[in-house]
């Protein structure tokens, strides 16, 4: 889909959220992006001065209501609603926007949504028609999407490193076990006892264990790439730092596949992408090395089981695990160059 | 191994770090219990309230180097000193001392010593004599022990949920993972560029990634209550946090053993224990809930892939990881009651 | 007061906030106190695992609503409830109950609360009767008192250092700049933006600039050591430490008096204090060594501004500044060992 | 002085620290720098992936030792070396190249150099040469000069709210109080037990009271706004934070001047600053809001006490406070566009 004629007029809907303020940050210098519409209901009226100071210096236009929006003057949309009323506000949006949704609401199939949020979805025509966008595995279809379905931060963690080695038919998708970290703002910025500083700092514990919503998401993407079901052990932890996941995953290598085989797939697959990156033998990512980027950073090694390999992926999850990854599925939707507007390098210390 | 008739007389060898700061806090309010004699070679001469001025108050002898002990006057020490030199230091002692000591010198059969370590034991006549001093699984050892090899931090909050399961012979002892994270203090007080606030803060990663030196010790463990050889894989990440471990543990059922039958296999094993727990069904630990007291919590469920389960351990890494399982393991060789001067609470938030 | 004679039956209102579970911690392992009765009304029905699964071990009552509470078995009542709705509480308790309060609403004057909160105080007659509980400063009256405001966290660390210097008459009580800096737990267990991990980490800010509601508390305390009016410049701070507080406090000398001056009347007034220490000359306190203890150190030294003295005092917020001070104030009333309950040792690192 | 034809070929010595790595950070963007080479000589012959393993992807000159850098292929030096040996370096330097130094060696005038570090200058003529380069302040200068000595954090923060209130005539220059709280980044990538993790997380601490050498830096710049000598009371804290200072500033307000006089002259003089904002009336900045740019906010209030005023500052250390301000310098010295390379949002949460 070519290029618009003007710059890309863009409204982020649930602006006064952490995936709407890393929009407004890697948006700043996007060459081609303009700022048109800001929507906050509960803020609606407010400057985005005073929802977030650091910001007072741009000229951003004030957060409104949703109905205030004059959707004539928007091309794309970026959503940043929760979960669940999500799927009413696009079904409602006019049929000329793009919409890049940031929810988990257009990302399941019909069957495998019903089964985990225990309702009927209520807009299933659109999530038909959502193209998954995990970009790197799906650049064809988002070039070609009106609506996307930008994938979960834990998910995106995931798949990046086992999709090509699946394809490959090199692990056996029977015996993967995700074990993830993840930094708070993964929980957004509504008022939880658990997202409290001092219920969060200075420990770490298990969560979702074996019934995280983001545990489909994963399997359904593996299960393409497997060509079979695929059902994986995935447990999240939430641990003290604002940005930023790390998985750890186990695997059984099979069909006579080692160590070698493994990182030769991984790397010629993702040796053209301008934001995955294998890393050499011997090393294995931190999250502050993705801090603020839209890298996704991935170590491999071989396990002492024989027979075995770990995978260490790293992603900051506001950024690939959400805004970034919405700006580049924007970017390849609108035929711009897919890195415009992040090429912020991570911030380090 | 009665009581002595007079308080115990102990002293600390390597009193300026962590696990020696660790044993006077928890020695301050031991009923039996009087530190008579303190030790740290480059900072001998200087009073303790110079190395930890939270403990200026304390009536606490100075720090000496260790040639000027007079170890007439001491019945037990505690010996906290790096890795590698302990060996030989221990060897030196007058042979009426009772010894826990806190490095990894004793932990290991002598031909797996050699091996992860690259040289033979220099006193593999106390590498024998020395009771691996797992109170929980080896208390009567413990109980006649002369020198006590105190527990890796790793390897305690990965034996604890494993061994009574691994004994039951109901998991496979050939498919297990353990996903361990830590605290910055596991890594002692030395001055490394890893240990630095602003390389750790906001932040984690995984490292010793399959060839952690903690991974035979673990093994050593678990192929003991197997009744075989066990191969385990082993990551141990390194997180924002000052203490704690948590173990997230991936197993496989066998035996046509069930969740319930982990569960009570556990709560059996663990029934009478004053610092092990069982977390009620639906619960898991964090490392919160025990930060400052000698606990282990362990939480367990079913993973989605059948026939599978998932445990979770916590511990302090500084408690029961290391100088909370010191004075544990001292109160037993003593006959002292075992939870003398290992009272307090958990300190939250 | 003489002590009771049997134990002391302790009801804490408001148990399942930051300020209850520190008390819990506290009186786990002091001698004469039993807890009774738990209340937490939007909690009531739970047990205290639900709420505090650290605590789950302990022989802890439910959580009830504050009306099913039997007051007749009850001796004395920590209150832990919001600031406001407290005097109506306490108001309505039976009169033989001794009262340690933790919120605000007994700790001002009736004119300067009225002036401060904007309402008359709907239990004036209470307010009178209230002695402030800054135990060092009011010993006496605490010993006599029925019902005792337990001083604030800020005006604590405030205080403690001033106090003297202002009485002496050595300091000029109309030139005082005390620059606080507070962990988040001051601000309690509530839900607000403010509190949330992701706002708090990695970062520092001023608030309550020059009408913060600790401020006529701490000039209350100094106006009367000082015998006239004290006004003082106060600003506090928030920054990303779950406990403590660090009052920073320019001063000017006057009278003649210098540094040794300060020095001595500091060092002769707390020379028996258990829980208040005077640093050596050249030495300032940190957070880090009053974490969980119930002490506050001071340090000072001299300006390079001529006839100037800075002075750094800390404590922890939740200890001394709170819960700490509490049972210390009900050691007092209750004719008790006034350390009993606060032996604890700094939690260091 | 005009712009270089070709881009500006920019060697960094002491690249490996973290004034290095952020310079690194901010020139990615640069229109017109290029990075020609990058020594630190203990990790003479690594790549720069090996050092910062975020820069990985960047193509970079691998790390040389000082003396293998060709100079003539090299336009300006950024020397970001530790105090002391720095004075000797640039001395050495060929006299064609531009420096920027972002050491203390030549902020100073040679006589409160030497009261303050104990010895006399080893390249007093270049002390003489050089121009302080806090940009705002001395624009006209720095756009001359070839050695720029760029500020220290403290001092920058300090400076900018206090010199044009200074200038003006209506604060007294001689009662001026800075307390100030620093993140960890400000003592550089060294390794001393006070940079620990787990000494610095969890707490607050003051250090260098009334003798931090950061001290005659900031009189020297506000005795030149005065027109006189100026003492003044600074109190540095150290702070669990990576990135940040805040300064919080109690000056006392003359010549009939009010708040509305410090505002209108803070404004006024600021107005047309890219990276200095005066905060609306009742905002304080925090240290968040500034993080990875290089913003200074400053927010101002009235003071309770009558005459006073209290001032907030907030940079980020790294960026305004060292490396961002340098490449400021930069661009005014060459004549290129003041805002190159420095346009990054903050980054926040």
């Amino acid at each position: 889909m070519a290029t618009l004629g003007h710059g890309v007029r863009i409204a982020i809907l649930g602006a006064s959220g952490y995936t709407g303020v890393e929009l407004l940050r890697l948006l700043a210098h996007h060459p081609s992006g303009e700022i048109r519409a800001l929507t906050a209901d509960r803020q609606a009226g407010k400057s985005i001065a005073k929802v977030f100071p650091h910001l007072a210096r741009r000229n951003l236009p004030d957060l409104v209501a949703i109905g205030e929006v004059d959707w004539s003057d928007i091309d794309l949309v970026f959503c940043c609603l929760p979960h669940g009323t999500t799927q009413e506000v696009v079904a409602s949006l006019p049929a000329h926007l793009r919409v890049c949704d940031l929810s988990a609401d257009f990302r399941l199939d019909p069957a495998t949504y019903e089964t985990w949020y225990g309702h009927a979805h209520r807009a299933p025509h659109l999530q038909t028609e959502a193209v998954y966008g995990l970009t790197e595995v799906a650049r064809a279809a988002v070039a070609n999407a009106r609506l996307v379905a930008v994938p979960g931060c834990y998910p995106t963690c995931a798949q990046l490193p086992l999709i090509p080695l699946l394809k490959a038919g090199i692990i056996d998708a029977d015996d993967i076990v995700i074990d993830a970290k993840s930094g708070v703002t993964g929980a957004g910025r509504g008022l939880k006892e658990t997202s409290l500083f001092a219920e969060v700092s200075e420990g770490i514990c298990a969560y979702g264990v074996a019934n995280h919503r983001h545990m489909p998401e994963i399997e359904q993407g593996l299960s393409a790439a497997a060509g079979k079901p695929v059902t994986v052990t995935f447990t999240p932890h939430l641990m003290p730092m604002n940005r930023g996941i790390l998985s750890t995953i186990y695997v059984r290598m099979i069909n006579g596949a080692g160590l070698a085989d493994l990182r030769r797939t991984l790397e010629h697959s993702y040796a053209d992408e301008p934001f995955v990156r294998v890393l050499k033998e011997g090393s294995y990512p931190a999250t502050q090395h993705v801090r603020g980027s839209n890298l996704c950073l991935i170590g491999l090694g071989a396990d002492r089981r024989p027979g075995r390999a770990i995978l260490v992926a790293a992603i900051d999850n506001l950024v690939k695990g959400a805004s970034g990854q919405a700006v580049q599925d924007m970017n390849v939707m609108l035929g711009l160059p897919e890195t415009s507007g992040l090429a912020q390098e991570p911030l380090f210390p």
